[in-house]
């Protein structure tokens, strides 16, 4: 079973009645509270030697890395995050040198977006593992079910950066720049963006997994298909357009916008002081992905990238 | 450090104002939403190896003990549970006969109590693990904190089932008589006693590490100090007095009720059809708990049980 088989194959267990308004294939469960309030919960684990390797990852980065995971799914929501549950699983009696820098590098992330930590559970685990869960809320919840056919499809930032820092890590190259260095330990939320775009964006995902599967994952829900363009694909400095289509960790936002929103989109960005990248558009047809190559040649890409339990993308 | 001192050290980064009703040293966190209306949180993780064996734990009984686990946060603070979360950490590709049974019995103890699985995350590990998130409500919440001396203490049912099950295993012993084995693979929790308990228990808290620890913690919380009485503690069949005074996982509820409401106390134990056992006194000074021996001497005991980093309780 594929990590998407297996969440399809586990959504017979999950409840999907009201006052649920949505639960799965979204990046948060929504519970509707009233009109123009819904409750979002989000949780995701690190796991030792999976999603993080000690000699190279400091704990306080651990912490941030946890706090944006968890943020970046109330974000592609268009959610404010409220409060937060941390288990925290560890090989030894926990000593100061360690889990000062994690619990300072969590606790600072998350009350720089307004969140904060509420409780927890404290376990002894043969590895070290970290499970945060995030609650939090929006007067109007961004799916990824609402994409139309002819949307433009824009992402929020240059991609790729935790993919190249990863594989240069693996060739055991010394010298990593800087700012692929932030973009693996220091990952930055987009919660300020998210709730822009709330009623502007009809359909969102945060990029966690790669942007060619989370953009399938979207099409999915929406029932579309996507052509994006290799040209206007924003490719962090260092990255390559494979880490750019196919790494995880990104924590970008993947958006569709209807062409009556572009100039509300606009003055988001300009408001912001940001720019949003436009990468291509929604197309008919049923969960394909296909890449405008340079050279003009369209190719279907297969939605492959970070799976915990198959990974072989290929282009 | 220890488990408790752990939780202390931790107390500096959780935010513990408005609207935080309660967060530090309680089974929930506790937020205030409006008069009469508070929502809990609790979040619990088990962890192969550490809690849980799967040469004598099938998955269906892994499914029930981590609902029942956080179900019996919930019943502690007088609350009815309503949303779930589940991550799920396992070593290799989910296959139907381990996530069948372990999600059936996770999702029908849930539904049982009016709780329902709204979502989660699914990721590899080296071990299996699962956390549990659990949101609840309550018009009323039942804090440690509320005791005052001489309250009575209560305890919910017969204590040490789970934790003469564990041993027994240990031992080798082939025949384990199947109350023992329910007491371990089908923990019930106490959600019906619980939100009969609002506003006549004016402190509780969950018997999830043993009768004493939990007791201790209790008092630690109220201010107070206690004493139980030997001949008057309730011990499950096959289990001895050290099985009930500091084995864990009975999720029992531990409850202290003033005076006042004794007689209200009777009318809930008569409309639930159950006993309710009454196992001592609260008294004056500082977070101790004794144990009146069956031949009258007073012993003060140490507050030991389960303890994810230290573990040796004596009697």
């Amino acid at each position: 079973m594929t990590e998407q088989e297996l969440i399809e194959y586990l959504k017979k267990y999950l409840f999907l009645e009201k006052p649920i308004y949505a639960a799965y294939n979204e990046d948060c469960s929504v519970i509707k509270l009233k009109k123009e309030k819904y409750l979002l919960l989000t949780t995701d684990a690190m796991v030792e030697g999976i999603h993080f390797d000690l000699t190279f990852t400091d704990f306080k980065s651990l912490g941030y890395k946890l706090a944006a995971c968890n943020l970046s799914d109330i974000a592609a929501m268009g959610g404010e995050p409220k409060w937060a549950l941390l288990t925290l699983g560890a090989p030894k009696p926990p000593e100061k040198d360690w889990i000062d820098p994690f619990m300072k590098g969590l606790t600072t992330h998350l009350k720089k977006y307004k969140a904060f930590l509420v409780g927890g559970d404290t376990v002894k685990s043969p590895f070290f593992f970290f499970n945060l869960t995030l609650i939090g809320e929006t007067g109007a919840p961004i799916l990824r079910s609402g994409a139309k056919v002819g949307d433009y499809i824009f992402v929020s930032k240059p991609l790729g950066g935790c993919s190249a820092f990863l594989r240069k890590k693996k060739e055991n190259r010394e010298k990593i720049s800087p700012s692929l260095q932030r973009a693996y330990l220091r990952p930055k939320p987009e919660i300020l963006l998210g709730t822009a775009l709330q009623k502007i964006a009809y359909a969102a995902i945060d990029i966690s997994d790669g942007l060619v599967l989370d953009l399938y994952r979207l099409c999915q829900a929406s029932g579309v298909s996507a052509e994006i363009d290799e040209s206007l694909i924003p490719i962090a400095q260092g990255a390559t357009l494979f880490d750019a289509l196919f790494g995880g960790e990104d924590y970008a936002l993947l958006f569709t916008v209807p062409e009556n929103n572009l100039a509300k989109l606009q003055q988001i960005s300009k408001k912001l002081k940001r720019s949003l990248y436009l990468i291509g558009r929604t197309k008919k047809g049923k969960e394909k992905v296909y890449l405008k190559r340079k050279e003009g040649r369209i190719e279907e890409i297969a939605p492959l990238g970070y799976d915990h339990f198959t990974s072989q993308p290929q282009l």
